[in-house]
């Protein structure tokens, strides 16, 4: 047996669990989330970090062709300059790599692919503290959110990936045999064969903020359909995506494939190499998350490839009335605060009936409700530790600088205060500022990303709904959630995302937060809206990346 | 039950079969092939040709938005101007119609969205003697081949539509449950429902020469997956797609559904409405059959659109080596002339080696291959009636042209005669050209749409295959057709089917050709070279033209 068949044979009970759960779409994950030494081992956490320090100040090395000089630009908003460099090469040269390890990876099959892909994520799986690490101090997310989001989070959307791949690969048979009756003659008799065949070499261009996360799912959906990745990660966040390669290029090379299949394309702050690799005619697939612009761009030249892209919206929430109004407000005050509102799914408006809203503690003003929410955020954020946590640091200086300039953007309700952040000197954390504006405002209905938070003081609910169907059609978005105990209310929103293409989440008030996407269960994007054109994890992410190839011959 | 579940519930049995053949990929059909009396109703061929009759100059009403005039420029090459006249109606009003019937259709679900298709079938599949007259007269190609071509192989095609769009839909659960353990703590428990959503308005851009089995497939996976359809049918071969228009907006009706969910948007030899409906904001589906320039333009206008597209391409046959040469000329014989050329499957050159190749008539030389053929192609077409059932009428002039025109592209093998059609007055058909060019000659190597046929000397077997690569590669083509009695040959050209993304036809000396295509068996073009970006029907035909839109609350 080879080492990929006996990978695939190992993991088969987690693949059949993964098609069942992508099919049933319940909770499910494999990779628990919950950073503890009693799952991980008792010295996982230390490991980890050791590791982590390890790398920092030293040369990165993977395998690649012939590298043509060195870079390395990741600054930790929490300790400064990682210190790590990494190899860069020259597009075509990446690209003639992964051609040549294309043909033995497609001869392979989905099988061995699948066991080769399943491994990964049990090796990545194994080095979660140590991505954890590498994900918080280049994204600036706290330790609990970059272990999850970073770790087993990320992790699940490709298993996700790679269970769905599996399902509509293994759907075309290998082989059939087709016989046509010819009356009183002799039937046509036809032995039929089928490959998967890949588009070509992928390209995954991937972001600063969920440099896993958002770079697993395209990754693994391409190599599950036989077709070498290369990735360019952001210049800040490379170690997360640089462990990733490596651990992709062990696997590979003990299932005796070429290692090259998986490449990293890092750059510095000089700009070209993910223009190069886009337009190159070999790379056929890529997956981008990122700013309008590039991905524009793409759309515009990398005519030769199938595009995945994830770019900016605006996402809202609607409150209407509500059975529990500090449930509620907690809830927002987590949403909105979470890794200081840079998230895809954060909501960056909540739009509230001028005439205010119903809630347990009566009938409440729009002021009222504001000042309930303003409130709740700032006591949810009082403790240093745990705002440090949640809101992380950000490590972007331009988005610093759209948090200082949005004061003017609308009514400022609660300021964004700078805090130091525990343990970590020099480094700090803000606090969401939130703004007041009116419905008609255009401040509101474009992506101010960032702990920027609007409430937005609308005619009433029925306009709400309709001003968040105009915003979504025209900027895109993600994530909709509304608040109501009338279920016409619930209904017509359900109705607006239907008609918009955007998930919605009815009445959080508990421990699920409308940011939140959980792998195998929720659709993260529709592709119906600018936000996205393509879901994780649905059937046209992965059909695009692959051909059947068919033969024919007489029995 | 409404009468759309009733239409489902009718027609479950066959969905199922389709389901099972989808997946199986052997021979299936449940439109019978054979224009016999015994098998649609003794009175069928006459009420067939009576339709047809009865349609001649008449104005063909159908329902849509208000018409603007009329238009109507068909033309027999066997019998003249048809004389039908249909309404025109503008792109905006169209698309508005479309529109206005699409959230009933959508919100009716896979099911009934699935029983209505089937049920259209049927009635299609009964009036399939009336398509096959009007798909001859419009086509040119000979009764037999119109009625299969026109009337059950396109029924089956689209029925594989059908159950590809159905598999993929109902695939996702309408709901689920997500239940989280918490630890000691209660579980977070939600409910979810999962909306199957349309990607908007799809348009349908038809060809001339197979009006309807070129158009089934993606107008059926459009309307399963909730889309609207336009069909801007070829100002040539209008009635075809007339018919299937009305037999939708019948069927359409009678379930209570907007009958204007399938629309005809003709014109006459002006141009404007296909590019007009293509680029406008709400059709959000195309698929496009023809030639490049309109192709290409599509790609670079209709960035709204996902679009499904095939185009020219050079399709070949390489002959290394033959175990019956009478059976492989005969077949090659038929392949070639069958509907004059003009089929998108039709081998346009074969490749030969200078020193010959061993047949079972011994070694024969590439000219002894060269008359062999010739002189088989011309036995074969010495019939009038079987000449003129096989090759048909050429409607287009251009085609003609070109055909004229062609014999300065090499060396004349077989002059294309011109005959009269027994039976229709003034009317003929035209027999292949053969001619004879080097590898190296560019002639081959580009498209010439219509019976020309090469056949091309080449050095040896392994630089045919080379070159039969790079036409693939630069060039697209949809049929590879390889003889050989050496297994490392065929492998060969499997690894250049494979790698440029073309079906593979190996010794076929029998009753099956390199042109044909069979429903729910053989993918129809790849998707993985420049004759088309999209397969007849893979999972990716129909994974585009929807998204899933969720919603979650707590329980």
């Amino acid at each position: 047996m080879s080492v990929a068949q006996s990978f695939y044979e190992e993991h088969l009970s987690t693949l059949e669990q993964a098609c069942e759960a992508v099919r049933d779409r319940g909770h499910w994950t494999p990779y628990p989330e919950i950073p503890s030494g009693k799952i991980y081992g008792e010295t996982a956490k230390a490991d980890g970090a050791a590791a982590y320090q390890a790398a920092l100040n030293q040369h990165f090395a993977l395998l690649g062709p012939d590298a043509i000089g060195t870079t390395g630009v990741e600054v930790s908003p929490y300790t400064g300059e990682l210190g790590i460099s990494y190899d860069q090469y020259e597009s075509g040269a990446l690209v003639a790599a992964a051609k040549a390890a294309l043909p033995a990876w497609r001869d392979a099959g989905p099988q061995a692919r699948t066991g080769v892909c399943i491994e990964i994520l049990k090796r990545l799986n194994q080095r979660s503290f140590e991505i954890g690490n590498a994900t918080m101090h280049t994204t600036g997310q706290g330790f609990a959110m970059a272990f999850q989001a970073g770790g087993p989070h990320a992790q699940d959307r490709a298993l996700e990936a790679v269970a769905t791949a599996w399902l509509q690969t293994s759907n075309i048979p290998t082989s059939s045999t087709w016989n046509k009756p010819q009356g009183k003659h002799d039937p046509l008799v036809m032995s039929k064969r089928y490959h998967i065949v890949p588009k070509g070499v992928g390209l995954v261009v991937a972001c600063s903020t969920f440099p896993t996360w958002n770079t697993y799912p395209g990754m693994f959906a391409s190599l599950v359909t036989g077709n070498p990745v290369i990735i360019k990660p952001h210049s800040q966040a490379v170690l997360p995506v640089a462990i990733t390669v490596q651990v992709c290029q062990q696997v590979l090379e003990e299932a005796g494939f070429d290692p090259k299949l998986v490449l990293l394309a890092p750059e510095g702050n000089e700009v070209g190499i993910a223009q190069e690799l886009a337009t190159h005619p070999d790379v056929k697939v890529i997956d981008y998350t990122g700013g309008n612009n590039f991905g524009d761009w793409l759309s515009d030249n990398a005519k030769q490839a199938t595009i995945y892209k994830e770019q900016a919206g605006v996402n809202t929430v609607l409150i209407d009335s509500v059975t529990n109004m500090k449930a509620t407000a907690q809830n927002l005050a987590f949403a909105l605060s979470l890794y200081s509102g840079q998230m895809c799914t954060t909501p960056q408006a909540v739009l509230i009936p001028k005439n205010g809203i119903k809630t347990d503690q009566g009938q409440m003003s729009f002021d009222q409700v504001a000042e309930f929410l303003c409130n709740t955020i700032k006591k949810f954020l009082s403790d240093p530790d745990r705002a440090a946590g949640v809101l992380g640091s950000i490590p972007n200086p331009a988005t610093v600088q759209r948090l200082d300039q949005a004061a003017g953007l609308g009514e400022v309700l609660l300021e964004s205060e700078t805090h130091p952040v525990p343990g970590f000197e020099g480094s700090v954390y803000r606090t969401p500022l939130v703004l007041k504006v009116s419905g008609d405002d255009a401040a509101w209905q474009q992506e101010q990303f960032g702990p920027i938070s609007f409430l937005v003081e609308v005619e009433d609910t029925e306009q709400g709904l309709k001003l968040i169907s105009e915003a979504v059609a025209s900027k895109g978005a993600i994530t909709f959630g509304v608040y109501s105990t009338n279920d016409q209310v619930l209904d017509n929103a359900e109705q607006v995302a239907i008609e918009q293409g955007v998930a919605l989440s009815c009445n959080l008030d508990g421990g699920v937060f409308v940011n939140q996407a959980a792998a195998f269960s929720d659709f993260h994007c529709t592709g119906n809206n600018p936000a996205a054109n393509a879901s994780l994890t649905d059937a046209a992410f992965v059909a695009g990346r692959f051909a059947v190839v068919q033969s024919r011959r007489h029995v």
